[in-house]
């Protein structure tokens, strides 16, 4: 059956020569196939971190549409010398960069979105038989000045094509075959699951399993693109599917997630009135600071507590906002915590059945570990946790749940 | 006075962050002064090279069309980087590639010439007072496609925008400070001409001087485009300018160029009919071998001789290409001579003043070098000699011409 199949490759795929030459063997083979192909590449290797380097060497902080400007060409070498690669083997191939696709983003430059893409020009290509190479990470504004989506997006460039193709499967090729229950590095006995749902993939992503980008799995979630995971050095393993549902029967437990990256502030004695969440974190908004588990306490009456957690990078701006407006929150004292992992628990229905919460309290107790905060959602609970007890804790919860899944 | 300036910096004034800053500082003055600049580079040092390389290192000989995507993008690095050291100076800047601008190219990949160019974009961001950074050597085909304008072609494209936005004039910065009598490695006493005619600098150029693009002279000339040479070492060094005419009296003497590149290729007895010439160029036309200094003998009435010099790349394929129609062309057999060396002297008015070659003449004979082939223009004359009196020859013709202009 003839497919029309949408691929991405990252840089590390693509890094040189003769890592261009497989990757062309794997499509052109796919291509012989009788399969439509379209291949989404990112830049090779680090030349994305090398190029901001030398605009960094010129301007600390330069200009965004400069840099975009700038960092655009990497995925265009890409594309052109895979398109030569392809042409080696016999096969035909145009690469397209996001003006000759037509990829319209908006004018955020660093961190655009795409708006529309006009398809014409691939569909055309791709009726001439052709293997059409498509520059990853970029759009186009209405300026007509070069964007670029956001460190990670040349995913979503390949889901936002399979979209409008209306492609049969969008394959993402990285150094991750797959996703684990969870990583294979510290829960040895992991295991790669054959499928998983969008949500349970967005809470995976978000709780930092860095397969894949998040803005990608949200697009594939809303037009429907059936998403494979496959792995960039083993071909032919099989990979994990991301669709609607998992498998019929809704999954007790599809993985667990470490994120060190994480500081744990308190803000204390809290003056108790309207508005005070809205007080602190309108303040981080504008600061550009994202906070993730917020923990309310109930208070005595007078005072408050509220607790939350921003990645590291994050912890002195945080910090500072805060004692800046003391005054202006109304609050005594500010604490905070770098030592700390955040644990998560993704599986569809994991809150509405009672066991899954208190297995995974069960769990973390019998190995001494000590829970910080708590936060839960319709398919994940995480828990904050003192961060040299994080590979503990997710051997003995990964080894609870696996019990669970087979009893 | 407000002036409208194009400059034109080549890949070694922009080499490394140093050099792009000691550039941004130079642009930034003279937008200071008042000036509207409009900026074209060339791709950074080798980096063309080494893009080539990679291409290469694929395929050994790469699709035109993905070669030139590839190399386009070492330009457009450039301006993004130059137009990031200008805003770091504090001054407004906007970097451009030749889909921006809207440079309209032919589609030959590798060697486009430049159809139209839509300025309106430059124009729009001249009058909101940026610094324009263009990126040189690229233009875009009716397709939409990336098309190189050939090698050095960044000169062009800087020519080209000063005819199409009217500049005042359009200034050339390279390692080459100007335009000199001779080449002062070979003749110490050569000095640097204030001013040069177009056509002078034309036939320089195609002699062997490579200082400027020779289709970047010719649009000028045709455009009324005022170049200047200037040196991108020293800034403040007055430069050569290149423009209708030379001076108001027609100069005698304005330059001296050899070219070692050079091959003579005699075929003899021919049987002389109609058409004689015509049968052997078109021959080596067809092939793609440009010839240059053609000579005919008067002949014995019988059978003529032809001799014609080549590029020592081009001599085996015109070798075989006479051995191969010798019977349809008619000759005895061919001769050539590879350690031969092109002197030519260019001047206004050069074969119009009979003193001028037979100065040259007599300049040749006293130092003892024979002449195998003469060949002269309006504002040109070349002699073929051996390659081991070139230096020897190019001094003594250079004291000749000195010396007559003083009196």
């Amino acid at each position: 059956m003839t497919m029309l199949i949408v691929q991405k490759y990252g840089g590390t795929s693509v890094a040189d020569a003769g890592c261009i030459m497989r990757v062309a063997e794997r499509i052109v083979q796919s291509h012989r196939a009788g399969h439509k192909m379209v291949v989404v590449l990112s830049a090779q290797g680090d030349t994305t971190d090398i190029l901001t380097a030398k605009a960094r060497e010129i301007a600390p902080d330069p200009s965004k549409r400069e840099l975009d400007m700038l960092l655009v060409t990497g995925e265009q070498q890409a594309v052109a010398l895979m398109a030569m690669a392809i042409h080696k083997l016999g096969a035909p191939a145009l690469s397209m960069n996001a003006v000759q696709v037509g990829i319209e983003a908006t004018s955020l430059y660093g961190n655009a979105r795409i708006r529309r893409i006009r398809p014409e020009r691939i569909t055309r290509a791709l009726e001439l038989n052709s293997i059409v190479i498509v520059a990853g990470f970029q759009g186009v504004n209405r300026y007509g000045d070069m964007t670029t989506l956001g460190r990670g997006a040349s995913d979503t460039t390949a889901v936002a094509l399979a979209a409008v193709l209306g492609a049969d499967v969008c394959e993402i090729y990285s150094d991750v075959s797959g996703i684990f229950t969870a990583d294979p590095r510290i829960v040895p006995v992991a295991r790669k699951l054959p499928c998983i749902s969008y949500d349970e993939m967005l809470e995976l992503a978000s709780m930092g399993a860095q397969v894949l980008h998040n803005r990608a799995v949200e697009m594939a979630k809303r037009h429907r693109v059936k998403l494979v995971l496959r792995s960039s050095s083993r071909f032919d393993d099989e990979g994990t599917e991301i669709r609607e549902e998992s498998t019929m029967e809704k999954l007790l437990f599809s993985g667990l997630a470490v994120d060190r990256d994480v500081a744990r502030i308190s803000v204390m004695g809290l003056v108790d009135r309207p508005g005070l969440a809205y007080h602190v974190f309108s303040l981080l908004a504008k600061e550009k600071i994202s906070v993730d588990i917020i923990l309310q306490t109930a208070g005595n009456g007078q005072t408050k507590d509220i607790s939350f957690t921003v990645a590291h990078e994050h912890l002195d701006a945080a910090l500072k906002v805060l004692e800046t407006n003391r005054e202006q929150i109304g609050f005594d004292m500010t604490t905070y915590d770098t030592q700390v992992a955040k644990l998560s628990v993704i599986g569809a229905g994991m809150t509405t059945n009672y066991g899954v919460a208190s297995s995974m309290f069960e769990a973390l107790y019998d190995c001494g570990v000590n829970i910080h905060l708590i936060s839960s959602s319709e398919i994940k609970i995480t828990v904050l946790i003192d961060e040299n007890a994080a590979d503990r804790a997710a051997r003995a919860i990964h080894e609870k749940f696996t019990q669970l899944m087979q009893d």
